[in-house]
């Protein structure tokens, strides 16, 4: 049997493995882990986050829903649905390495620690492959939200040419198509924008800021900032006369729907599975 | 003469010569700096980001500007009121070490620097002393702004005991008294509150979590936060029925009136220098 044909063989082989022991309940959250790490497309990397952050791997999974986080709400309302592996975005427990040591006797960890075993719950963080994914997986279900995929650059995705608008129609849109709350932005509102950089989540300030270096990018749209940082910046940008500007969406509605994505992706090849995308949704509101 | 006495002398003699030489316009930035270290009450730290940040020390000084940043617009409207020494709480150049090597060639910062440097002004930073001022300046200009000093807790004082009100009501009143555009709330809004924590700025989720942790506070009211960190410890404990909520002001709106109180700090000790205090302001705003 040749390389290709055995290779054939054993991918077919393994394909409808999964596909029995999936319908008959008896995947495992780390054999559907080895399965995403099989068809990321990227080396697993050593140093990264994505790991399983609780619950035990050898669990049969009953189904799966991937998230911006496993929030509390999203923890029950996966367990209402017979979903006992999370799939999520983002930490479970208040920082970026999900270090616990802080919170051992903190009431809130306690109960959600208590609810995930209780309910036989694993939680899976997806973060840093999801990226790496190419397309990255995160910016491809938020171009498909934005509607935006006509405008994206074919080799730097993160540009786009979007027709000339004023920074508060951009505003304005961005907000009515995510459903943002809370979206806040520097700037001049009646600067024509034409050219963006879309950055999901927080990405740094070097980054955002190298992105409005750029002299093609007039408005920089991102999760999140530190204050101190690129929201400064962008606001001396302004008062020189320089046409820049920053839409901050919010970490959760400038992400989330790349974790739609990922849910329409593992179903590829995951058949068999109840796979459904439980959204966190946006955690603020604003007074009158 | 004794040694009581001699200090008074010599007290007395360095306010005279203080007051000369602001009269005359002869006293230098560095010698500003040296009053304020001679007043803040706390010993000055070896490790501290309170440093000029930009101009020739040896400047003699026709006014100081208290604010927040000395963002591009506050230098421009404090040169054209004369004013030459710039005291900001936060960096110049966008990251808290004012790190200035990535931006080398960024045509923001190099418009700034050049407007500092044609203006003849320095810009020095006042953040860690004037928090550990007893009281801290940036928490008693706020209160101040924010009408609670009947509500201060004597021991702690970051803890305030409010009239009840609903989480929504309290909200609504720190965005009127502090007029912010961009105010955002975590938490059920028609939930009754008392126990405050105050913590201006962005004093980490470490910090903001521990007071959260308190039985005797149901809100934090803080200025910024990283979005997986406090606001999603915050939305878990209002889905697991806990009475805590979270109010983020915005970084300059949560800190500000703390450097219209060092305005008139500084008063009490640099007579006949002029001192204005001019505000950054909010630097965010909202689409309908």
């Amino acid at each position: 049997m040749s390389n290709v044909l055995r290779a054939i063989t054993v991918s077919v082989t393994l394909a409808g493995f999964v596909r029995l022991q999936a319908a008959e309940g008896k995947l495992t959250a780390a054999q559907v882990i080895d399965q995403i790490k099989a068809h990321v497309g990227v080396s697993w990397q050593s140093q990264t986050v994505d790991t399983v952050k609780a619950g035990n791997p050898d669990t049969p999974v009953t189904g799966i829903a991937t998230t911006f986080a496993a929030t509390m709400d999203v923890l029950q309302r996966a367990a209402a649905s017979g979903k006992n592996l999370i799939i999520a975005h983002e930490p479970t427990f208040y920082n970026h390495l999900d270090q616990t040591d802080e919170l051992k006797n903190d009431a809130v960890y306690q109960a959600k620690r208590q609810f995930i075993e209780e309910h036989g719950m694993v939680v899976f963080r997806f973060h840093d492959h999801w990226h790496r994914h190419r397309p990255d997986g995160i910016l491809t279900g938020m171009v498909a939200a934005l509607g935006w995929g006509d405008y994206q650059d074919k080799t730097t995705p993160y540009l786009f040419q979007h027709p000339s608008v004023t920074l508060n129609q951009l505003a304005e849109e961005a907000k009515r198509k995510l459903n943002i709350r809370a979206l806040r932005v520097v700037g001049a509102p009646d600067m024509n924008v034409t050219g963006i950089a879309f950055l999901p989540g927080a990405s740094g300030s070097e980054k955002q800021i190298e992105a409005l270096e750029r002299p093609d990018v007039q408005v920089l749209v991102a999760g999140e900032s530190r204050e101190w940082e690129t929201v400064e910046y962008v606001r001396d940008a302004s008062t020189q006369g320089k046409k820049k500007a920053l839409i901050l969406l919010g970490h959760v509605p400038s992400e989330e729907a790349g974790m739609k994505y990922c849910a329409e992706w593992l179903k590829t090849f995951l058949p068999g599975v109840p796979i459904e995308f439980v959204p966190a949704g946006e955690p603020f509101w604003t007074p009158r």
